[in-house]
């Protein structure tokens, strides 16, 4: 099967982080290809930009959808996620949806540790969507951060890590998820010194991706949405919500 | 002050009847201004087209905002309003988001009619996003009505009293909304024959819109958020967010 | 339009204060009469205070709400006001109920700052009976504080601020209400020194009046309720009760 | 131990049921003192009645309360019961709040059963302040009755067993409440005929008040609420509230 | 009344200390049997032992069952509650559920004080099944603390009351239970030094058992479930589950 | 990876089932095997035979676990899954926890659809301790069938599928669970004729399994809960609990 991993941030090193992780955990018979968007923010922080991502990822995905058998949009508020999971003909899967139903399976309650505060009205948002209020213990940052989003890993270890301490012993966590494409990989380096499980975005929606790719066989509903015409929307995704063209893949 | 009552459907004749009601609440000190988006759908009915709208009334919005005092998003499903909020500094009100507000005013618990079943699920993830849904009684639709916006009031008039007066010895609703901006002035026509308070949408927006500017005096958060730079984005919008231009009226 | 501002407090100064600051924000069509409470106590603080200042207001409004087009009742925790919607034919609006609904226009979140622990829980019922608990970050007063009502605005400036910030920085808090009659006002010489909006009750009450008056039109529900006899209960609001009198306004 | 069952409606009728049904349930060291309200309402059915007579209520008990080990007010919706919780220093159970609490003894979810649907916001509002939202299948009602209080168990037997049979196979109760006044004893004629354990509210309030007695030994904390003057207020009530008397039982 | 008073840890010195206080609040009519488990662990701590505690209880109870009016399942996290409730036609009351159930009439919000935060997550379970939420401030346990049963009341008097302490002024606890049979009859030792109610689990769980006879008079639902064969299942149990015996007391 | 597909139930014809339709869903890198219980019932479709299958099902895990990379209780209620997943250090896969999170991937609200009324209430304790309350549209089974469990695909299948369509129609449910383990491989028989997508449990069950073993990758939190002794507990479960052997895999 054929997975797009598409990152919606502008920032090639992200692209290449989330691949290079997610790529270690896919079954053999699973091809992944990353790609990283060409408009947009170099790292969505805010609803304003999720807001605008979410149209620019469907414009984009109107274009190539028809390649894949799975997309995965690769960040961790996910956007444009609930539109495009009812425009097209296949799955679907966000990167912070992956990581809180996977999360789900290791524990009680999950615990999300980012590398800035601005987030955390963003991804409460995303915790109330899913209806996952009950299984939250809450969201940490490290303070004071100047975001250098590339040598986060590195630079901010020591305190990401203090903050999961922090919200496994205080706030309850029996599973920590390290929320944001900027810190896939970062599990690998850390589960050792975290005494609970830790949830990597890239693996957990490489591997949603995947599952749900294998459940949605035989689900047929193409074209959920009934055919609306539009002025002045992109091309591809004006066609594809007026019917005139597909909305699965091949 | 002025208020803008901009209508994110494309269609002119939805425009008339939010002003034609909205009008008539103003206070005499109040200058409402209709306008009408120039890119969209002709009427917004899904979540995709609340997706691709909001981008579009942040665009618009960018361009114009700086002439008015506050601007009402005309649509019930409140495309782009949360956003909207968080960018421009200057009071943003939803006409669902006003109704259901208002609502609480009249009753503990408001049902919301609509035209189409369509809606359902939208309508209903704006009252999550809302946290109303104590408040909420639920939600009715006429049945097998084919969408002729413009009629709908005179068609299915006798329709939409029934699904109102189930809501009302069925579902317990004590309030009744007649959501989404087709049936704007709806109201006028059938609060006799209901016995329960009726809230017209455009009423509720004008009426919250006045308050919001009163009482957001003296409140100074100009530039909530970080400046960030963007590729491929909307002119207007990326000098806003780039903090090249002010988020704020003049 | 004439509306009452009903302090069910005896404090003729909380009055003012009120009155000051609503008188404001009213349209220049707008009436605003203000009148205090003859029976009852100097500041309302428990639920047994709000239970029986509940029923001196039924008593009195029984006895003058046909002069009036809105009646607000002028204290946080709002008594008498859910029995008073049912029974009366015309808006009847809280101080709390309507600082709360504004609320949300202004954020997600709002956080409850008083003066005395002792509202806590009082304060808190409210928010539950509105069905607003996902839109409240939190409940803050000041330390150790003799309620000299009168001067805490000025005297307590320093405190409420700080109880504001923390508010925002650890509950998350989007909006803030200064809760409680004495504190109306107050936003006016504290908003410049915080960084989200500031919510005034009088305010809020005084436009959210403004906003039921109008929308109220053409709504006919007199006597919501059966007639009723009854023993020993205040003549005015026996009569009212029984249908001998009318429960609207002129 | 000596208990009063207080009933806070006028009718002496309603008073003897309540107390030949109670009488039969407590132990041989309790004495249960039967007492019907003078001023009030012949039966409270709606907020405003509860409004009111929560007042009445702490009026009688203040001039009362010394000569008892605890207190039942014996109406559904509980009038004046959390005030009362607060004022004096001694239990106070209400005939709702009892009822439901022991039901969860019999089964996950309750349904309530009365005999007007004037009622059910009433009762619902009860659930919600005891929050017991998550244990409630919800109300039936029979229909179109006249309240004729007295033989509302003679002559509405069969429609009040076929709303209990539907409450048990369509909304999924498994303990089933006969709720109000009038209702008690009926428990005694009808459980053969339902297939779900019954509770009656005045066995309920009973038995939680010999618990709430003996659990209280020890537990100390005479006036809770600060000392405060009022004017206008009922004399022994008044002199309650500024501590001028003692608020425990002798 | 004849009332099983067992407990399934396998500490007699616990069962003394349960027996020695529950029997101080039973009625002159009520005789009060105290019973250890056999099979099973010294102190129940964790789900791992709820779970394999549960089904040691329901064979138990399937042998010994027909000789009393009542069943208490004397552990605080209520291990076999919820199956022996729909298996045998008899009161079966928990530990946990009575001490929570008989909080909610001494004041809004409970909070639960224990003696080790390994018990957090399973008491935190069990006040979700009871669907208490609402009603609960929050769990405390003393820290750093060696588990010697039998001390702990002596040993750490004072830590327990500190968090007891804390529990009302910063979590809100407006009752205190003292959770976990080891610490039943603390309540008596402490109650003077705590200012709000405190719950004792063994007198909660012997009053609910004494009120749940009385109330379950006329209650006939033997054999709730439908008879099902089992292999290798506990020979009394099996018996009981295929119909072969009785599930009521004699 | 080697995955243990372990059917609680004690009939041989419903593990075939469930093994015939998840071993073709599993990658080629999968090893799965089936086993059924050889105590316990034909079919759990009860707590209280939930509660004693989860007991069965840790003694047997405590003996076989070492040698599978993860383990799936492959009973719609997830008997024992919660202990299990506290007691063994490699991952445990309920068969409703499965279904349930791979439900959310493909809608907003999923439906449960069952061939008897029975599991009901069970089923929805399930959703509850899942936390999936707000995903849940609700419950439909068939009525009035015997069961015969190894026919119910065959014989009822219009029923079936008439239950998925109101499930869809009246509650609103995007996505259609057939839940409990006789109903594994009917998805792929139904699909086609209804018009959301459907959850096969097995199916499920099976890639969750392969996506927890691959994320669990480099987590080690060996035994823990501390060791406890324990009397007349099953020798493999016992030496496990008291940390005689090890709690992982090979």
């Amino acid at each position: 099967m054929k997975i797009l991993l598409y990152n919606p941030n502008t920032s090639e090193s992200i692209t290449e982080k989330l691949y290079e992780t997610a790529k270690l955990v896919v079954s053999s018979e699973t091809t992944l290809i990353p790609k990283t968007a060409e408009k947009g923010f170099p790292y969505i922080s805010t609803k304003v930009e999720a807001q605008i991502t979410g149209t620019l990822v469907l414009e984009k995905l109107a274009k190539i959808h028809s390649q894949y058998d799975a997309i995965i949009i690769a960040a961790f508020g996910d956007p444009g996620l609930i539109p495009a999971k009812s425009l097209f003909n296949l799955p679907i899967i966000g990167l912070g949806e992956a990581a809180m139903l996977s999360a789900c399976l290791f524990g009680k309650k999950f615990s999300i540790i980012s590398f800035t505060n601005a987030m955390a009205s963003w991804y409460e948002e995303s915790v109330e969507l899913l209806g996952l209020q009950s299984r939250y213990a809450g969201f940490r940052a490290i303070d004071g951060v100047n975001l250098t989003i590339d040598k986060i890993q590195s630079l901010q270890k020591k305190s990401l890590i203090e903050s999961a301490k922090n919200a496994i012993k205080i706030d309850g966590g029996e599973v920590v998820i390290f929320a944001g494409a900027p810190l896939s990989g970062f599990k690998n380096i850390v589960q050792k010194e975290i005494s609970v499980p830790v949830i990597d975005c890239a693996e957990a929606a490489a591997k949603q991706a995947e599952l749900a790719v294998v459940m949605n066989k035989n689900t047929i509903n193409k074209h959920k949405l009934p055919p609306k015409s539009s002025i002045g929307v992109d091309k591809n995704l004006s066609e594809l919500i007026s019917h005139k063209v597909d909305n699965g893949s091949k």
